[in-house]
């Protein structure tokens, strides 16, 4: 980190943003299908504007020096990254800010803030990189408790111990991506994992939420790559064996990954690294419309070869993005090894497309736009929030089967959605960012023009009956993104009524005074 | 299956076995290290013989008709094919034999015998092949139940549903393998799970103890083969969404897979399925020992290639299966393919091999001669326990760091057991059954001469001393053969003991009265 301070109301550090191009390119693009002319902006909150509640809990003094009560730590600790996270932000209201930041600086400091915490009735919300966009470090918590302390593990940032031969390293949970990668590099380590939140999410965090990385088959999520993990809860430390493979039992690592903060705080994992990528081949294909490409990814996934790269993104959304005019829907397709030429591979991967429809771009340019658009994307809510713009994206996953007839469903809602809460047609987008032999991880996003003083209204139904064609159509309500605090109706009608009383028996197990994120995949008792 | 009696002492069904030349071979081997001249063999015990205690329950009327307690199917459901399980079939001890044998023809008729027990205070022990080599099916409860029921799954055996496009099917957990692939075939799908039990196993049975399949790298357990799972437990019905893929907290089905009978009964799996492959290649190879291979195998399975076959046997193994002189360690290492030529990947990894000490053979024989070998093996055991010959198995997982250290610690531990506990040195072999890119699951064959009446007490000391060595060494007290009643002390010194309560907390949920497989994962109340 060079020292700025990170934004409490967007995306990365202040100073940083979208360059004047993107942002211009950006606003024509909506000004074009929505008008903008009176739509001029609004300033981004300053911190010293916002009026905070006082702090109702105060920690020990020996706790005192790794807690903060400064307005700015306790902003930054209000939200995650979502469409209501920056509405509400903009607006300056951080009524639910928490009461305390607690930044550990070891394993022993996060037991005794939980310690500090059950004596004081206070709800505990562990808190990474802050990149959640579904509340999941939001500190709504109801009233049944005396107050909230926002956990922040990024002190606990280093790589303790690597194993070469295995290919493996010991990993403290609070580390932030770029520190993660520059500390294996000197090792001819990579753990190569790069969900879009990278720069601003941490191990731990992604771990906790099953984030979903670079690979966009085989090694999709992080759950993969986790070969041991640490973790502190109330009732104490939890740590299972480090293990290539294991079939004693349920799997102990397979609870924690995806638990959300709510069972314990991930302090150190072991985790599967790979050596350094040094084969490449890398394609940009075109197809006529989305479920054309859909076929050759459903080739390509079902064939055992692996791609790292296998990104479907449909003509719309190409065009918001700037990656071509709209006429044509972009696969970027590749291969990389660190031990041998990916030729072969990609030669029958190409095949296989083209034998479905693909048409291969002569140059790649297509997929390095696609890549830079990516990268930038976070960036764009800060500009279109204060023009009262409703982006938001959804993702799920589905099996080919049901793919065309689920894409239908789901557009259909969404559009008709839009058209219910802002009185004009919107646009509906969409993308494979995961898939499998048995099916895509799609990617939705929708646009609309929303009212001044009516966003959240109005994402709120937009974004409900997005959730609820997802679920009536099969789907998960996430693939990637986590449950949180805004996805708990529909995981709750997703989930097994009888698993959510195993998992909640579980958290009784571990969390007996259930102060870890409250509300957080575990309703409270019912 | 042909109407035929599945054996009660053994392997297969009553008049299969080893040909006469295999038993000849065999018997070689171990007249040249221990002298069988006064070990004639005992005969195979008789139905007729085996006194039984009297059933303790008996069903209601409406169940009657699914419910046995003829002498037969209590035999055939006091044990699975542990040594000590055979040991004890042939001294004709069966005192712990179920009282009830009950064999639901549908999920209706599963939760009926489930609510029988409740009510009835019985233990239910469910029961697909009852292949399990690690006291998984033993009726072995203690003095809290009013009675024991095995729960033969296998009236539950259809694929119910083939989904072409997504490459699964939906199937009853009764089903066994051999009728599993032969349901699959006219759609040109396969499951390509084919543990050594592979003929005597059900689906549901290798969901419940995660079995390890066909596959040596990438999808070793049948783990990465579950889409979604249905499960009947004492507190009704658990049924997980059938996914590619998903992020929604921590996942059901990993709650399920590996639970052995004690949180539910699973009835049906949608699972991911294979093309059938159309493309192979195979090459036998030769290593001076199974250090030097190991690091040819640690190659090759962190370069991304995933070969289907990559299996390791050291050269006393080779010679105890006939494949070899003893003079060296044998690999096999295959590649398949449904889509594609695999030349280039099986070129990639000789060339790894022969980097790293392997000298390719010139014909893939030993290849073969230990693929018959390993699908006869199981038949050996009523060979050699009437000749109080202790020969048995143990398997593991270990990361590549450790793994020298940690196959000397363990060969050394069982050599000296096997002298305290018969006087006599024994022989201990290993082989890799399935490899990781963090490390291999090495397997351990032990052979010992015995003493006819003290074989248990024998057996039991080696076992002991192996899996303390397992567990003391950082490995895992089992990577494929569950834990059962075997392994549970060590399974409760390997595991979190918070996950533990977590798990215990989880059955409350599921099984409140704990009906379910008594003592395996869960220990009673402490």
């Amino acid at each position: 980190m060079d020292g700025r301070r990170w934004k409490v109301w967007g995306w990365g550090c202040e100073g940083d943003g979208l360059e004047p191009a993107e942002a211009q390119r950006l606003l024509q693009f909506y000004d074009e299908r929505f008008g903008l002319a009176d739509r001029p902006g609004s300033a981004a909150p300053k911190v010293e504007d916002v009026t905070l509640r006082a702090a109702r809990i105060a920690p020990p003094a020996p706790l005192a020096e790794i807690c903060s009560i400064a307005p700015y730590r306790r902003l930054l600790h209000t939200y995650g990254k979502s469409f209501p996270d920056a509405v509400r932000a903009f607006a300056q209201d951080f009524k639910d800010a928490p009461d305390v930041v607690a930044a550990p600086r070891s394993e022993a400091e996060v037991v005794a803030i939980l310690d500090w915490a059950t004596d004081t009735g206070a709800a505990v919300i562990p808190f990474g990189g802050g990149s959640s966009v579904c509340g999941g470090v939001d500190p709504v918590v109801g009233d049944g408790f005396a107050g909230t302390i926002s956990l922040d593990l990024k002190g606990l940032d280093q790589v303790l111990e690597v194993d070469r031969a295995s290919r493996a390293a010991r990993i403290q949970g609070g580390i932030l991506g770029p520190a993660l990668e520059a500390a294996l590099k000197p090792h001819g380590l990579t753990l190569r994992h790069f969900p879009q939140s990278f720069e601003f999410s941490t191990l731990g965090g992604w771990i906790a939420t099953r984030s979903g990385g670079h690979f966009a088959t085989l090694y999709t999520h992080i759950d993969d790559f986790v070969e041991g993990l640490r973790v502190v809860t109330p009732a104490g430390v939890l740590e299972s064996r480090r293990l290539p493979g294991s079939g004693a039992g349920p799997s102990p690592d397979r609870l924690i990954i995806g638990s959300e903060g709510a069972l314990g705080v991930i302090t150190e994992a072991w985790m599967r690294l790979q050596d350094r990528p040094r084969f490449r081949a890398a394609a940009a294909v075109a197809f006529d419309d989305l479920m054309t490409g859909a076929g050759a990814v459903r080739a390509v996934a079902q064939a055992g070869l692996y791609p790292s790269n296998l990104r479907l993104v449909d003509a719309a959304e190409c065009a918001a993005n700037g990656v071509n005019d709209g006429s044509f829907a972009l696969l970027v397709l590749a291969f990389e090894s660190a031990d041998h030429p990916v030729d072969a591979w990609q030669a029958r991967a190409l095949e296989l497309v083209q034998d479905h429809g693909g048409r291969a771009l002569a140059d790649a340019g297509a997929a390095e736009a696609w890549r830079t658009a990516f990268i930038r994307m976070p960036y764009q809510r800060e500009v279109l929030v204060p023009r009262d713009l409703i982006v938001d994206t959804f993702e799920t996953a589905i099996t080919w089967d049901r793919f065309e007839a689920f894409h239908d469903r789901v557009t259909s809602a969404v559009e008709q959605a839009i058209l219910d809460a802002t009185g004009a047609a919107g646009l509906v987008t969409c993308r494979f960012t995961h898939v499998y032999p048995d099916g895509p991880a799609p990617y939705f996003s929708f646009h609309a023009a929303g009212r001044a003083g009516a966003l959240l209204e109005q994402w709120r139904h937009i974004k409900d009956r997005a959730s609820d064609a997802v679920i009536e159509g099969g789907g998960t309500i996430t693939h990637h993104h986590a449950v949180g605090r805004d996805h708990m109706p529909w995981y709750q009608r997703q989930r097994p009524a009888l698993f959510g009383a195993a998992l909640a028996a579980a958290k009784r197990a571990l969390d007996p005074a259930g102060i870890l994120n409250p509300g957080v995949l575990i309703a409270g008792p019912d």
